[in-house]
């Protein structure tokens, strides 16, 4: 089977890839497991790092859709769409993220269509899609009420992706996924960028600085986990889901207090001075807009496993991307 | 000021031109009351009927940009955005509905933001937005979920229109009409178009099928009471809806049963006799997806109203669309 991964340049798309190349199938043995033949990664700037046969880098923009054709044939099983313009960019370049997040999404499921063999389709959305007054425990049919343009593009994505499905156009999945923490690299333009920055740049004896009060509440999942539950999401049955296909992924409740508590147990607290604390209102208003609460038991009746807490986040973070240099 | 009607060749919106000419304003006291200048019917079919200075009709196609632009200029205060491709239409022709629904609807946000003076969108919805497990009692902020092509449609437009109208670009505000019920003239391919049939048709003396079973409940409301809801609509200043500003119209809800049983009640038991039963799972799969009970506390805190019961609606329909040929 060949695998495309757009936003495959990305950290979660060469982790994802990676991952895949070490499992080497993708399916579950209830119903089908077939090998992976090829796996392409697709992306405006070029997936580097991968020695192997199966891997093959295509650069380009995911909006062209002549170059987005030419990745997508009549092999292609699976597709992981990553490819995004992140939360604080779609807010600054309202066209901009119309255009990726959405249109590319579109002619992404049209060309899809046209293969007429119902490939599967991972789409990373985002508990971004809520907003506004929430009720206590968040649930996957809680209703959508985005406050940013990037929690609109992504519920605009789902319902297409749902109908899509709905028609038998495409095998479509939309997994929400947490806020990714603690991504390795620099910061972004993500409003939650910090939810990394504070862990990341202090481990590395760097100054970072928190745009929002101690007391606000984050919704995380490492990176390792989040391929975990792409992975496990992509080889359940499309039955499992039942309509619509769309699942909240379980995260780690924590406050930004606790994060740097962790952050202190784990490198000491001189590590936790290295953050300076700064509120950015615009910030702080997107990240307050996001729920605290979530009901998981639909994602755990279907076998998805989040992190056990954020200390494990923190430590498979030292592991999977700084070495063992730290503890 | 001028205004433009998109979908103006159809019959709610030469009903809605007929009746703000009548008007001659638009707006309300306590803000800011226009004179109407300019009533652009706009339609792929061309509106007929007018003898008006103010009235212009002009031939084209929504999904034709360059037509499309031609009708909105500088001068445009209020669109009353109306032209859709109906709810069985939408569900035969996939991609018919997606490009009417969806990229028309984008194509003309597009065309007011660059207007810069944030003209009034006001965009018929429909409650085809729900679908599957719904509570005892919808509201506004009731999670969508459509089960068709259709309501999928209107959910996008109502998420862009919101996003929209959040970023400053637009003043939009979307309604969610029940099914209209009497419509005049020839069935449709609405789901729902036997709500109007099987009523219109033998009041005409002429036989119709209804194609759902007498215990369907329905959500109606008149032509006349909806084209005074989008008026209203229209005339409440933005800062009144809060975000998103997408509100339920107040329908009457009723049983096919009720529905023939008021028929008989106004045109006799012969007229009842017409009406042919004959199931059609499709459309009963459609129609039952649609909720049964509603909220209509924040319509009603608004000044929206609805009909007074099924009853007023037939009698509305005999006046308005039949003269005063039958009582």
């Amino acid at each position: 089977m060949k695998v495309l991964i757009t936003g495959g340049g990305g950290f979660l798309g060469r982790r994802l890839a990676a991952r895949l190349l070490r499992l080497g199938t993708l399916g579950n043995a209830a119903s089908h497991v077939e090998k992976i033949e090829r796996i392409t990664l697709f992306d405006k700037v070029p997936a580097s790092g991968f020695d192997d046969p199966r891997i093959e880098v295509v650069t380009g923009d995911v909006n062209d859709s002549a170059t987005l054709a030419q990745v997508i044939d009549a092999e292609t099983a699976s597709i992981f769409h990553l490819a995004a313009v992140v939360s604080s960019q779609a807010e600054e370049d309202f066209d901009l993220g119309l255009s990726i997040n959405v249109d590319a999404s579109r002619r992404l499921f049209e060309l899809c269509r046209k293969l007429g063999h119902r490939p599967k389709v991972i789409f990373a959305s985002s508990v971004a899609v809520y907003g506004g007054a929430l009720p206590d425990v968040v649930r996957d049919d809680t209703a959508l009420a985005p406050k940013s343009s990037y929690g609109v593009q992504k519920a605009v994505v789902e319902l297409l992706l749902s109908d899509y499905s709905r028609k038998g156009f495409i095998d479509g999945r939309a997994f929400r996924l947490p806020t990714i923490s603690v991504r390795p690299g620099k910061p972004n333009k993500a409003a939650s960028s910090f939810a990394s920055g504070i862990i990341r740049e202090p481990l590395n004896g760097e100054e970072s600085v928190c745009p929002v009060t101690p007391d606000e509440i984050l919704w995380l999942m490492s990176p390792r986990q989040a391929i975990e539950c792409l992975i496990h999401g992509h080889d359940l049955d499309a039955e499992a889901f039942g309509q619509p296909p769309v699942i909240n992924l379980p995260g780690v409740s924590v406050s930004v207090r606790e994060m740097v508590d962790v952050l202190g147990k784990v490198a000491g607290e001189s590590a936790t001075r290295l953050i300076r604390w700064q509120a950015d209102p615009a910030v702080q208003r997107i990240i307050h807009s996001w729920p605290r609460r979530w009901d998981m038991s639909r994602a755990q009746a279907l076998g998805f496993e989040g992190d056990a807490d954020f200390e494990s986040i923190v430590r498979a973070f030292i592991k999977d991307d700084q070495g063992s240099g730290i503890r």
